[in-house]
């Protein structure tokens, strides 16, 4: 599965993990892959400890560091300080929705703390707040790429990362945005269908694949959105992708951070139990369903607000929850894709790389006796 | 992409077509693929002139009947002739629905005639409908296989398709599904991702095909749902399917009777203009979006009815709006899969298993190469 963008980036495997554990950033590139930590949960002065250690850590390999930016947020002044932008956000949000979330929280035996309440934060949702953040990567070396989760990434950044020596990655749900990134020069596409874990569009990634691959050739494409086995990477190689970006197998590492009580819940769900739900990020987003995701598209209940406002309600519930790590409390965030009905144990990471090099090599494999036996 | 399955049935290539063109079955069998007539809107009289028509002129060459039996419907009495079961369920459709809709298609230029309200007919959607499909189906010795587009086929019927030495297949949408059809016995599961056109789960291809695959080893399963391309047949053998199955490319072929209106608006679409509605037949089915689904969906109006009950309502917009067909109406049935998105042209149908073939071999022989060079 080594194509040329292996080379360009001088890894073995087209194998890209995003993930929040530092520890799976550096296992995944060790294992031959290339590793991308989510940075939106982090401020910059955590954001430059966990890429310190990473950097300590990983050897010579590289990694990349993955931000947030959407495309615009309507009445935001490109001058505001975060601060400022945090406080005029929170003052847009309608009493009415944080009313019913804390209702929401407490019927479910999670009471909202005003500790909870004061994590109504922005964290790096926005251009403001992601930029520091870019800032932070580009003075560490082995991160070779910069991605953004959402939309085209603003001319200025893009120009700055690239005279860093530094490549630029972006998300897409459909060929027209994908023609957007490719327009603003964005090195490496990330086509991912509607089975994604996270902001996902509506469009299968059988369909899209080759659709983006068209659209913005020779550009190379990851595929991401069901990637979870060797097969899948045949697939979408199949369809033209130089490689696959992969986020929900790697909440099922031993290297990850998340807790026991999560990974049993993985393991348990179906395909069938993701949704997705603008109840948590205010973009449509795939999850697994719970009370909480169920209650915000319930007729008669206040409708999820948009992006970023939304998280200003629903980061009570991600800090409120947090507190009860070893019990099912089911209005907890869940971000997963429908790649989670293949889950039935935590493997070592190296481990999942290792297996899916040889599942592809089996899928090829048989693909070229096929060919033989004509 | 000659599988085993291939052999089992006599065919060079392990393409399957859904269509309701007669034409078209004989045109894909003869070009080496297996051609499947749709026989839901055919009474039992209407199917026997076009199996008799297929037979006279498909040669040597096998195909396939397709049925649409759903698994159970309430207070349905299995003794019940076609004609009382189509009285009863019409004496359930609310007359506010049937009222919704007649101004619904006013209001869209297309008045109601008599004659279409007496085109609330049940058609070959019950098992007491689709039994004489079967009958008729079973008379044919080049019909080789019969497939059920809705749940597992009744035991009785598929004991009786086998003692008729034919095959049966079904289509799922998740792998429990795919175990219920493979213990009934049924030979060939066809799994079909949320991204297919008509009647679909929710789940994407990438991830459903590997999941039922392994769910019924080593029996037959044929990907739907995406296919129409040689690379997507490519991504479905990767995946460990024996074959594709595919239904919105043959609306866009020489061979069909689709109008040239209907096929310019495909062109048209991109994969984001399908949507997933209950508003034709009751169950979750893809189609363009028009006037007809928002309407159903827009909260206050009437919801969808179930199945059989909604195309008591909506058979009336079908042959509504089948009087106009040279004009656009935004209120007709266009079912089509996400793939509609990479449609261009209007091809003949040898054309297109011909450029399958050949997109199949051009896709697996980079991955053959990109393993050679390892």
């Amino acid at each position: 599965m080594h194509t040329a963008l292996c080379d360009e980036l001088g890894i073995e495997f087209p194998i890209f993990a995003f993930t929040h554990c530092r520890d799976v950033v550096v296992a995944v590139s060790k294992a031959g892959g290339f590793g991308v930590l989510g940075a939106v949960g982090f401020t910059p002065e955590q954001l430059e400890i966990e890429l310190k250690w990473i950097d300590e850590n990983i050897g010579d390999h590289s990694y990349g560091v993955d931000i947030v930016i959407p495309n615009k947020y309507e009445g935001m002044d490109a001058n505001m300080s975060p601060e400022e932008l945090t406080k005029m956000l929170q003052s847009m949000v309608p009493q009415q929705h944080l009313d019913f979330a804390k209702k929401l929280l407490a019927d479910h035996g999670v009471p909202v703390e005003d500790a909870d309440s004061n994590a109504l934060q922005l964290l790096g949702w926005t251009e403001a707040t992601a930029t520091p953040q870019v800032e932070i990567a580009l003075t560490h070396p082995k991160c070779t790429l910069i991605a953004n989760a959402l939309g085209t990434p603003p001319a200025d950044m893009i120009k700055h990362i690239h005279d860093a020596g530094r490549k630029v990655a972006a998300l897409c749900g459909s060929p027209a945005q994908a023609l957007k990134h490719a327009e603003a020069d964005v090195d490496i596409i990330i086509a991912q269908g509607g089975e994604g874990g996270g902001h996902c569009g509506e469009v299968g990634s059988i369909v899209l694949w080759p659709q983006v691959v068209k659209a913005v050739a020779p550009r190379p494409v990851l595929a991401a959105g069901g990637i979870g086995s060797g097969q899948q990477i045949a697939a979408a190689l199949a369809l033209g992708c130089q490689g696959a970006w992969s986020g929900s197998q790697w909440l099922m590492v031993e290297e990850a951070e998340n807790t026991p009580v999560q990974q049993a819940a993985y393991i348990k769900a179906s395909s069938r139990d993701t949704v997705r739900s603008r109840s948590f990020t205010g973009k449509p987003c795939r999850m697994l369903k719970n009370d909480w995701t169920e209650a915000w598209q319930t007729e008669g209940n206040p409708e999820p607000l948009g992006m970023p406002l939304q998280y200003m309600v629903s980061g009570m519930a991600v800090a409120a929850t947090s507190k009860y790590p070893n019990e099912t409390v089911d209005v907890a965030f869940n971000p997963v894709g429908q790649v989670v009905g293949q889950f039935a144990k935590v493997e070592k990471t190296s481990a999942v790389i290792e297996r899916w090099v040889q599942e592809y090599l089996e899928s090829t494999g048989r693909l070229e006796e096929l060919n033989a036996t004509v």
